[in-house]
C-alpha cells in the first residue's frame, strides 16, 4: 500500500482564472490530495474578499474529487509542515514568473526541507491569462469570458463592473 | 488504497552529476516509483557509452529504494505512455534551461496528454554543475570531486583523462 | 491603389523620451498614418497631466507629416477597432519589456483579432532611456539633455525641478 | 494614393511549420506585398533541399494573394535593399529567440538603415512548434500532423521517414 | 607606486543580508578602499531608519579593514564623481536583477563616464537571500538566522517582530 | 603603498572586435595590469590562428600602457592562480551571455576561490557586435568597418574574403 501524498497549490486567486483551474486539475491527477490555499498577505490589497475568493475557487473546482480549499495567514513553509505536504505546485507562464518563483522555491526549501516546489507549464492557450489581466480588462468594460471559469463568470463581471 | 504513481526522469547523463542525483532523490520522495531513463539520440555524440552511463547512474542512486534505471531510443512521449507514467521530472538550473524545457514540455503534452512535465529547482550549491562542465574541467586536468557522486569519481577521472 | 494602413503607438509618455520619438519616426515610415495615443489609466499616478503629455508629444513629432496625437481611456483593443488600425507598435528595450508586452499582445489579439502588435527594437543609443529614468535623474538634479527631445527639454526641466 | 509597401519574411523553413504560415498570413495583412525568402547559408546543413523548401512554402501559402516565395544567398541587408523593402518580419516564440533576433535586428539596421525589423508574437497554440521539433518528432516516428501545414503533411512524412 | 583605487557599493540595505556582506568582502579584496553607501530615496519607504541601516552595515563589516560606511541623498553618478571612485560594485543574483542593473549601469556611465559599474555573481548559497525576503519571513515569524549577519541577528529580529 | 592588482581578460578573440577593445580599455583603467589572454580550446574550430589573433589584439590595444597579451591552453582557474590575478573581466552584451558567464563564474570561483569574475556592460553602441557577426557579415561581402578596430580592418577583410 502506498502512502498518501498531499500537495498544496498556493496563491492569491484574485480572482481564480482558467489558467489556475487548468494547473489545479493537472496537479490533482498526480497526487492523492490537493489543497488550494489562499495565502493572506497584509501588504497586498486584493480586489475580492478572502471569502469571495474561496467561494469562487470552490465553485471552479467542484468537479475534481480530491481537491480542497483553504486559507492561511502565515508562512507557506509552516503551512506545508502542518499539513504534511510533500509538494508545492506552481504554474509557470513565462520567464518573469520563473525567476521570482525560483527564489521562493529555494527560500521555502530552506525553511522546510521536507517539501518540494514543483512547477507545471501553463497550457499554451492560457499563457496570456492572469488575475491582473482579468481585473484590468473587466475594469475597462472588456469581455473576460475566455479568461475565467464559466461557473463564476457572472459573479465576477457583476463585482468588477461595480468598482 | 491509493494508486501507484510512476514518474520518469529522462536525460543524457553523460555523466551523471551531483545535481542529477539531488533531483532524483527529491523526485523519488514524491512518487511511488521513479525510472531514470537514458535517452538515446543518434544526433548527439556522447563521451560515455550507454552501458557506462547506466552503470554510473545505478551506482549513484544505489541507496534510494524506489528508483530504477532504463534506456530508451524513441520519443519520450511514447516511453511515458508505455510505462503509464504520470510525470516527467526535470531539474532547472537557470533560465536558459527553462525555455528549452518549456517548449519540450508543451510538445510532450501534445504528444501524450496523460503525462505532466514537472520542474524542480536545482539546489543552490549545484547550480553551476552540469555534465558538460564536468567533461570540460576534467579534460583540462581540473578536479571534479565536488561535481560528481563520490561512488563514480574514480571511474570518471580515469575515463576522462584517457581521452 | 493600395488601401490606407493605420498603426497606433500607445503609451503613458510621462514624459516622451528620445527613445519614443525614435520608435515613432521609424513606425511612421512603415505605415500611411500613425496615431500616438496617450492611454489613461486610473490606477497609475502620472507626473505630467494628460494635456502636458499630449503637448510634449505634439512638439516632439512636429516634423513627421503622417503622425497624429490622441488620448483614450478604455481598452486598447477597443480603440484600435474604432480606428480601424491594422497594427499596434511597441518599442522593446530589453527582455523585461518583452515578457510583459508579449502577454499584452496575446491579450489584445484575443480581444481584437484584426489588429497585430508589432515590436521594433530600440536603437542601441536609446537602450537605457525610459520615462522613469528621466523622472528619477531630473528629480535628483541630474541633466536629462540626452534623454528627452530637444524641443521639450526646457519645459520638462522646469516642471520636474518644481516637484 | 499611398506608396506600395513591401515586407520580407526570411528564414530556413526546414521545413515550413504552422507557426510560420500563421506569421506569414498575419504579416501579409499589414503590407501590400510580402516575400517569403529562403536564406541560403553554407554553414548550416539543411534536411530539405532549397527547391523542396520553396515548393512547400508555395504550397502552404497558396491561398494568400500578396505573398511571393524567393531564395537568396547573400546578406539579408543587401536583399532588402535590392527589393526596396521597408520591413523584415520575424515571429517570436520565446525569449531565447528574442535575444538572437534582437542582435540580428540591430546588425541589419546598421547594414541597411532603410529597413526595420518588426517582430510578431507567435500565436499561443503554435508556441511549441519549430522546424527542429518537427524534424525530431518525425525522425522518431511521432505524428507531426498538428505541427505542419496540411497541404504538405504527406510529403514531409514520407521524406523524413526515409532518412 | 600604484594609484589608490576606490570603489563604491551602493544600495538600500534594508536590512543588510549575508548576500551583501559576501559581495562587500569580495569587492574589498579587489580595491584599495570600498565605501558602502546607503542611497536615500524619497520615493521608497524603508523599514529601518538610515541610522539603523548604517549601524547594521558597520557592525556586519567590522572585520574588513578597507571598508567605510556612508549615506547619500543625490545621484549616484555625482557621488562617485565627488569621491573619485573608479568603480560601482553590484551583486547579481539572477536575470531579473540583471536587466534593471544593466540599464542603471548604462545611465550612470552616461552621467559620469569616469566610473565603471562592475557586477559580481552572488555566491550560490546566497542566491535566494534578499532584503525583502528577510523582511517577509521575519514578519511572518519565520527564522532569518541563515539570511542575515550574525552580529545583527538579535537586533533585526527584535525590530521586525515589533511591527 | 598599495599592492599591485592584476586582472585577466580571457576569450577566443576570433577576431577581436570594437566591443572587446572597449571592455579592455575600461578594465585597464581599474587595475594596475591587465592581461588579455587567448584561451586555446581543442573543441572549438577558430577562423584565425592563435598567432594571428594575438597579433590583432596587440595591434588593437597598442595605445594602452598596462595591457599585455598572452595565450593559454589549460583551465582559466589555473592560469589566474599562476599569475596571481585578483579578477577575471568579462563584457556582457545581453542576457544570453549572462547565464553562461554566470555559470562559468561560479565554476571558476569553486576551482580558484582567490579570483573574482567581474562583469562590465558593453557600451550601447557595441551591443550588436560579436566575433561571429563579424565573420558572418564579412563572409557574405558586407562591410565590417564599424565592428572591428581600425588598425586591423584591412588584415581581417583580406583574410575573411579569401575563405
Amino acid at each position: 500500500m502506498n502512502k498518501e501524498r498531499l500537495a498544496v497549490c498556493p496563491g492569491s486567486f484574485d480572482p481564480i482564472t482558467v489558467g489556475h483551474t487548468d494547473i489545479i486539475r493537472r496537479a490533482a491527477a498526480m497526487f492523492d490530495r490537493l489543497i488550494v490555499v489562499v495565502m493572506l498577505n497584509d501588504k497586498k490589497t486584493c480586489t475580492f474578499s478572502v471569502k469571495d475568493r474561496m467561494e469562487m475557487i470552490a465553485s471552479a473546482v467542484k468537479g475534481i474529487p480530491n481537491v480542497e480549499v483553504d486559507e492561511y495567514g502565515g508562512l507557506l513553509a509552516d503551512y506545508t509542515r502542518e499539513k504534511g505536504a510533500c509538494a508545492i505546485v506552481k504554474g509557470l507562464r513565462a520567464m518573469s514568473d520563473f525567476e521570482y518563483e525560483f527564489q521562493m522555491a529555494l527560500t521555502n526549501k530552506k525553511l522546510n526541507p521536507d517539501v518540494e516546489t514543483i512547477f507545471l507549464t501553463t497550457s499554451a492557450e492560457n499563457m496570456y491569462v492572469s488575475s491582473s489581466v482579468v481585473r484590468q480588462v473587466a475594469a475597462m468594460g472588456g469581455d473576460i469570458k475566455d479568461f475565467v471559469p464559466e461557473s463564476i463568470y457572472d459573479k465576477i463581471c457583476k463585482d468588477l463592473r461595480k468598482r
